[in-house]
């Protein structure tokens, strides 16, 4: 990474706040357009974001290693503790800050785009299945995150991820938010993306709960670097 | 690889379950969000299990090769077999033995998110073209992985292996079950991907009559390593 | 790049006609064979752009750098005044030149496959939101040429640009023209990728201050070359 | 490349006939799942078509080039033609013999798998735009796969050959065949993807113009090798 601090949360904020936007607004396109298949919606909703998603990190990772989500930068700091130049705590909650602060503002992006009101978001989401979705696409996530960077591979960070939360749309019953900016800022668009603010603190708690189940997994699976780290590959994500 | 035994065991487990879970949990996604289009449910579910498999493969082939598959697992062992520190029989067998308990589990934990029960599934497949259609699909997968081991190019099989599949699931009539793990797994989840457990026999036996096609095909094709082996790539697959 | 000023100016050409000659061509294939549902037209154009776009970086960046866009020969201009070596104002306005002739003759060539008039389309577009959609869209585009740019990552220009457009298609609520050279090509077809002549003028506008935009940002992040610069990538783009 | 002459068109024969068997087999999945919208149906067709196109690219690359296409194996020969080692006439000619014989027998492996009948189409294809799209499908192809070779990016074959197809699938107004030996097998099944072949020569005629066209824009955008031949890729292709 090159970037110094207030560069790296202002990548962290823009890149979140990008994500949303896209989570967001292709929502809105696809229930505009395609009215009468709601799964027609979600495989255009998919598409975007996933695209989007590979973009961002791709854009962002040598700035601010393109964390875009809190469980991440949690998960990172976790990871890295006790190492020097790893991601200190209050590192990760300057991270949270901003990612939260892009996750909102890229709501209202989306809505000023598609003129739509800012508002609190009406639609019910939850139980039992859709929360172990949550865990599993979380844990998911911050599994792979941590494994590339641990097998000097953060360049196929891009792809990868994107490929994991396309494929999680589909196959976590909760369409995968997997990520607690994300689902902050999805409570103030009352569209298709929306979850009601009610609704939230569960999913929230449910993407933690993953991030720890992830550390674990990594834990088993590559328990430490698997080899002397590399020449830094320029989509580098800090650890 | 860097995995010890158990690892390699837990990562096979873990992919399959993954893998298994990303099959099912699409293919339920896909029906109740697209009811009325047959075509869109696959496509959302080829979509899916596409993307699933290449992370699989990213995630998992650093610590056993992730094979996912025991079609790869035992055409991996005869192509190594003789071979120094190439899998042992006894080594494909306990790869064997983790990707069906995985299988298994991921298709229950695909019930438990979209709260349906675990059951034997009532989805009658067969016939002459869909057997035909297994061993085409399971020969180009399997020439497919040892093919790339041979020419020392494994940091291609997470793109290659998922575009495969992606394709084959369109054209073969059986939409490419290609894996008696997968089809295993598949047996208990009485929804979308689901095949009746009668039916999975002659399924497997196809998948194993491919995978000898495979073997041929390589054989023909690359008889022998085409050049000495590189550094080896990170995401090796054992051989 | 190894092209002489001719050879720049005809790729540019060639590749801005044929960038439009997909998002027209696929535009119109989209409506004729699905006639029932815009978004599913949408899904189908997007997808023909997005890997149209990708294939065009691919083979012409070594030629002309594969600007295929005025706003970005602009902003790579701007980013490169006064660097020995760097694109003169004259040589963009040169490349503007051609992009434009290309994109009226991709349009045309569109008009011809499908056997349909060149004639001036009489689709309104605009309105404030999808304005703000132009502008994120060409931020976002220019942000991200001139970051890889900086950061020695060029090769990578043609996978993350088609990402970008293929997720802000659906994602912004212009459905992402980005491109001035395009939006004018865009005019002399009356289908569906189509935009009224009138309704011009304020999209490009929108267009360059989004590239300005994009300046602002990547002046940002990326305030100067994060490192010296490596051997030239294959896909360089011209800075 | 790796392969004896033998073994080459081995390899030719094999990859055609999987390209049609996967241009066949889903347009017949394609149909029978999704009755209802053609578009969605070609859709369809395009992701399988374009991903098995990639995955076969990367497995026959190392052995014979992967040409898969008379197009391509003329073109080549005539780029080649005074180079020592390049391909001969003979040689384009026996190759062109394997991709026929392929194409024939991958459709009817399509028809065996999908249970319909070999039997001649009767799908009329032409017009004087569908005749414009084939030259435009096929001049991008053969001066993607050139320039590629003129610039010693051979490896990133396999994803811009699939873009390139996959978008003109849809931006063409034939839906690209831009194959001699693929619109000779599509000629024997009576489905989604046949062509009568009564108009079948006209297509073909088509290509062969398309393929000059293409050898004249690689001409004057790549005239020689842009720099000495680096140490071959794996994927190389025969020039």
């Amino acid at each position: 990474m090159s970037g110094s601090l207030p560069r790296r949360l202002a990548a962290e904020l823009l890149g979140t706040a990008l994500l949303v936007a896209a989570v967001v607004g292709s929502g809105i396109m696809a229930v505009r357009l395609s009215p009468d298949d709601v799964g027609l919606q979600l495989l255009q909703n998919a598409w975007a974001t996933a695209l989007a998603l590979g973009v961002l990190i791709t854009l962002l990772g040598p700035v601010s290693g393109a964390h875009l989500n809190p469980a991440v930068s949690l998960g990172v700091w976790w990871a890295a503790r006790g190492t020097p130049g790893g991601l200190t705590l209050g590192g990760a909650g300057a991270y949270v800050g901003a990612q939260l602060a892009g996750g909102l503002g890229g709501a209202a992006l989306a809505n000023v785009m598609f003129e739509v009101p800012t508002k609190l978001s009406t639609t019910a989401r939850g139980g039992t299945g859709q929360l172990v979705g949550e865990v599993v696409a979380t844990a998911g996530l911050v599994a792979l995150v941590l494994a590339l960077v641990r097998t000097s591979r953060t360049h196929l960070a891009a792809p990868a991820v994107a490929a994991w939360i396309g494929a999680a749309v589909w196959f976590t019953s909760s369409t995968s938010f997997a990520n607690p900016a994300v689902t902050v800022g999805r409570t103030v668009s009352d569209t298709f993306a929306g979850i009601a603010p009610g609704d939230a603190p569960a999913f929230v708690l449910a993407q933690l709960l993953g991030a720890a189940v992830g550390l674990g997994v990594v834990g088993v699976l590559q328990p430490r670097p698997a080899r002397p780290t590399r020449d830094p590959e320029p989509v580098a994500i800090d650890l």
